[in-house]
């Protein structure tokens, strides 16, 4: 599976020491870009599955795709002040401060099961927060997927302590 | 075609007086979403296109699922400082003050057919610095793709005496 060998390392970004795991050379790989999507579809298509939610901005590019193949609608998990109707919001800590995320109130009906998407776990902050504004609105979450996991950062731990199914398609080590 | 009755107006945002079409009420639609990027491969499958290029973020949203349904590679324009490795810009003119949107230069190469893909055509003014970002790497730009044109405020237009073909899924008047 050439998945792992099209995404590229930057060393040093955003800060130094920090090995940044850049999936835009996988992205622009028509065939990378289109085995990515189908082996998540493989794994999603036969689970029941109601919406598909991805996180600004790297989560859109990986959940819109799955979302579509699946046949399921798309919702975007947003930072704060993008959406236009009315939001339900969760802080959450960051290094150095705190961030937001936000989601339409409406954006799903209670009881719909829910795929969370993003590029990337790493300590798992922004995960956690979406699955806190998920579970607000009422979704019931099928599983948290990602293209990369850094194992040695924590969050897929983090995430599996909460109680939720962690997926990533492949693993970078030494984070 | 069910597409336009999906988009949802939200009165007086950002602003007072502005009618924003919010297509978060139509991605969240399975139907709705699976036709809206349908239509969209119907137009291109059979125009010679090597990359589909989003603009943030809801370009990605739209542009990455026509790229995977196309067979195509994905490339993210992102605002400024986003993207990892080595970039180039263009400044462009908002109401108040500028903006900046990046693209990493190795994204293409030289000569590739580009699709540039957003949600929505207003001013026109990113979608030009766009198509400005496209050519500074050896671009060719096929046409300019929208779900929404919002013709009385000029963007369509505005590309167009640039040279570019420019099509969209809808029009909604009296923006």
């Amino acid at each position: 599976m050439p998945i792992k060998s099209l995404i590229r390392t930057i060393p040093h970004y955003p800060k130094p020491n920090i090995m940044f795991r850049d999936i835009t050379s996988l992205l622009k790989d028509p065939i990378g870009f289109r085995i990515t999507i189908n082996e998540l579809v493989r794994r999603y298509a036969d689970m029941e599955i109601d919406k598909v939610m991805g996180i600004e901005a790297r989560g859109f590019i990986v959940g819109a795709p799955l979302a579509y193949a699946l046949g399921k609608g798309f919702v975007p998990i947003r930072k704060q002040g993008k959406l236009p109707a009315e939001t339900i919001g969760h802080d959450y800590e960051l290094e150095y401060g705190t961030d937001r995320i936000e989601v339409h109130t409406d954006a799903i009906t209670s009881g719909e099961r829910v795929l969370l998407v993003d590029d990337l776990i790493a300590t798992g902050g922004t995960a956690e927060a979406a699955t806190r504004l998920i579970e607000k609105i009422g979704g019931q979450i099928v599983e948290c997927c990602f293209v990369i996991d850094l194992p040695d950062v924590g969050g897929r731990k983090r995430l599996e302590k909460l109680g939720y199914s962690v997926f990533a398609l492949c693993e970078f080590e030494g984070d």
